[in-house]
């Protein structure tokens, strides 16, 4: 469903090639000052059209608060933001409507939806929809004062420099994927619900919504499976609950320990790559060799750490608001 | 919380040292046949008390349906199932009270409830929780005939040879993590709901409730970071959307493609290892050294593969409600 | 919270006096027609502008679809409907912004928010807000095929005749109350999901939504109290379930049985009342007369009919998924 | 569906004549000294035995903790309760079950879950349900210091004198309904959540699901539609909001308002009159007189006011908790 959050609650909608993508929020906390600024650096770095390796296309994404807000301050009413798409070429998808292009979701939005989905561009499926929850993420970190959320691409296509991993995927005339980690600090302890919504559950979940992410590990993750419990048990050493290592990444029995939160995210191959490739014609039943057109990233993961310090922002800022570490009248 | 699905409920409570553990499925089909025994061969699998490397605690573990069935079936209402818990030591954990174990949930647990939480052998933490699941998992995989749901360990310590793995950790008188992998055959196309709802977060969402869980990937997973598009992307070759090749982990868009769904998921080194450890005494502020009583698995990661299955097949069986493609009568 | 239904799910936003209103419905099956014109009877009976006795103030209400539709259908993504506020006079709210109006939510909103809530004509509690309700409604209704739910004014201040009810409101200067009684025909059986979410449940959860409404009952309703059981009972005469009586409003057990769904609500008098009246102002903590300046209903009653049959048929509508008996993807 | 609630939440299950009835509750607070004693005194009042006018079926109504207490206090982890059925006699039952009861669920139960429903003392849908919700209530009440919930019978058919009502039950050899009306008192301004839940939304929600409500109605509810706004607004008369009437019933724009919040159910006469009846015997086809068998009460009213004081607690502290009124962990 295209909603999240069980106090601090989104819900999205949106398609590529529509009209537009946007968000409603619902639950936040009134009297916090607000405006279209405060969005527009994360929006900025969404778009990544400067960096090498993304996509050309360049939306102005302008936030339109269409409610919610009033002299400047959210009310505690739903905030409704708006984006315009108005740099589409949806001409581009029209032609290749039957050709299902492997690894996105064109054939099974085509079968799940009994042929009525918006196929231009991905249509619902499309990454343009993570631009309402950018500036969701943006309006959650403002909301979240002392608690400070970085993501940032570790490696691109095996390689920890950046550039050199990119560089592969130009010379190889192929995208590539990545790992983004995120550290989040100043958390308190106790966020958390048991038995279902650990902490590392409800991130999870959300973070799986962000196209193209294929795993996700906290703290040594996938490492741990490979320890002894006695290299791996993070030791206590302090009354906050501090401890000697961080191995479990901040989380301990689902619940935040006080410690940095560390997680990190897989992401796979941009779906488009501008190599030939082959799939199945669903109206011949033959398989075509064929080009995807448009305009795509070489590498999604370039773009994907603004997408997830937002994804993560919501969903802390819901556990604060349900622990109530957080007012829901701010001043 | 303790809830988890929106067709297919369940609602988990108990402690591991308390009277019972059990769960509450709401939202069950009416006219499933089933009984105790239908159960047992999954219990069984999740005491795993034969297997060396696994806690010689032997609860009995009886389900005990308290509603729900009528003449042999079920009947569209809630079903209760209760677990006594009648196999506890609890006076080794009463001595360590103000010792937090590290890895386990004692200090975080201790913070969030003010000091009032049930610390015996976890209390509400403990994996003992996991019964209900794996019950409600026994349930759920009775009602989606033709789809088959299996899990194993394929690492422990590092070591694709199990028993290796494990004489490993014995002979460290340590504990020891490991992997475990999931697989599911007869998935029908187009689960999954957009924007939050996909299959990887409703999964990955569960699979992290599971105690000592610290990673999930889907497909080639965290492996998808350093591969080029061209190889990544799976071909569809038939009309039914069989893929060439399944790097996706059958998941698409956060869609089921009707290919076998895989993922896996990396568990963490038991927390009580038999090792000596150092911890903070809160009462005392002072940092001590002491060894963790009572009875444990060397490796827990052996008891998952049934808790991961229960896991998969409520969150499946939700999809499949929510889908329409299982009734709410069956006959 | 701003959003209602479990499968078929509205999420509302905006205020009276804001940028716009609207709705977001999610959930929605694929495969609808559905244009503009689909909504415009239902729209302009709401607006009721052309009756005596309703607000002059008219909105365009025009629905701009803003996402969900492609090829003149519904797609199965959100759909996002926009209303623009245009022709809002707030400089009459602004003058009285202390003194809170009698009836309204103007005291309450100011202390739930600590002052922020947008007080302009109602803000978020405005009843301009059902235009989005009206909205799903008209789609909810076209799903509906061999449904149909008709609701209307029962009485007015009274009396049975409307006119007469009016003119005594006229004749008082006043505002006045009245009744609306909905009826439900060619409901299936079965529909509600015990223990909490009976047919009445959840159609009074909405219907309470709807400003102005304070009691709700169902088939013969409160005169049931004083009624014997024997005469109360509704006999089965076929194996339709069609009974011989149908005191019970087509809901026996929370559920219904196939008969007429029967139910009326009672709207209190519009708080605006052309009457000079007394309130307290909270700057200089004195009470003052002081008298609603603006345009506003005689009686609300009057333009509940078309937002009631939205209440009920996105409830409705909602269960009808759950049960199954409509498919997500229509044709 | 069988739960209800958002921070506090309950999830109910058991049948009349099965094994067990019971609730499980999910985010009590923690901290709360809590025993079985806490219950009984509201347990007693819910079965009535005493009372002219109820059944003679006298369960023992013990509640047995499962769950989420230790050492005398709640846990935070949710708390299991459970009643014991062992005074039934189903045999009554199993002779007519093919006449569906007029006013039972007998038939929309069948018809819903396709025959496997547990048609013994109404199964699922008896009014034995409510055992857990009065325990819930009770500890709700015990959470809700400074607050106070009265309900009681104000009417029996018709009459004021509540003897007298009922005297004319016993004489017609019937059933009788009647009204029941609830006060509380100590609410803070600024419960609710606009649009959907609306303090008269959840309440009425939760009333609708307590077995034989017909309606329901706030302040001066129903009669409020024959009033002129000047007679119905309730002029604010000090800065703590209080009304100098008190009309709408502590409830404005759907948010508490800091006055008594007042409303009334109609409560249908019990289904099982003495009287001898006409129903349809489904296996024949042919209409059949009968009298019901069993034990049953005359007038189920006479049991509601502590039923109906537990809904009101359970949805207040669940209010009062979003609205961080009421603190996580008590003390």
């Amino acid at each position: 469903m295209n909603s999240f959050g069980r106090i601090f609650r989104v819900h999205i909608f949106g398609e590529s090639h529509g009209e537009s993508v946007g968000i409603v929020i619902d639950g936040c906390p009134a009297g916090l000052s607000l405006s279209e600024e405060d969005l527009l650096t994360d929006l900025e770095r969404r778009k990544g059209g400067k960096q090498k390796g993304t996509t050309p296309r360049q939306e102005a994404d302008y936030p339109f608060f269409k409610s919610g807000l009033f002299n400047g301050k959210t009310t505690g009413a739903p905030i409704m933001i708006l984006f315009e798409n108005n740099n589409t070429r949806s001409e581009d998808y029209n032609k290749q409507r039957s050709i299902p292009r492997p690894g996105h979701a064109d054939w099974v939005a085509h079968q799940k939806y009994g042929g009525q989905e918006d196929y231009r561009g991905g249509g619902h499926f499309s990454a343009r929809l993570t631009t309402g929850l950018v500036a969701a993420g943006a309006i959650a970190k403002k909301l979240m004062q002392g608690i400070t959320i970085r993501a940032a691409v570790t490696e691109i296509g095996g390689e920890a420099d950046l550039e050199k991993g990119l560089q592969k995927a130009i010379d190889a005339k192929d995208s590539v994927g990545g790992l983004v980690e995120c550290r989040v600090n100043g958390l308190p302890v106790g966020l958390g619900e048991p038995f279902f919504d650990s902490v590392e559950s409800q991130i999870a979940h959300i973070a799986f919504a962000i196209p193209a992410v294929k795993g996700i590990e906290f703290g040594t993750g996938f490492a741990a499976a490979n320890m002894f419990g006695s290299q791996h048990n993070d030791a206590i050493e302090n009354m906050d609950g501090k401890t000697r290592t961080n191995h479990a990444g901040g989380v301990v029995g689902g619940i935040s320990n006080g410690n940095e939160l560390v997680f990190r995210i897989a992401i796979k191959p941009t779906a488009s790559t501008p190599k030939e490739q082959n799939s199945l014609n669903w109206e011949t039943g033959q398989a075509e060799n064929f080009s995807v057109k448009g305009r795509h990233d070489l590498c999604v993961a370039l773009r994907a750490p603004v997408i997830l310090e937002a994804a993560t922002a919501v969903t802390l800022l819901d556990f604060l608001l349900l622990e109530q570490q957080i007012k829901r009248v701010v001043s």
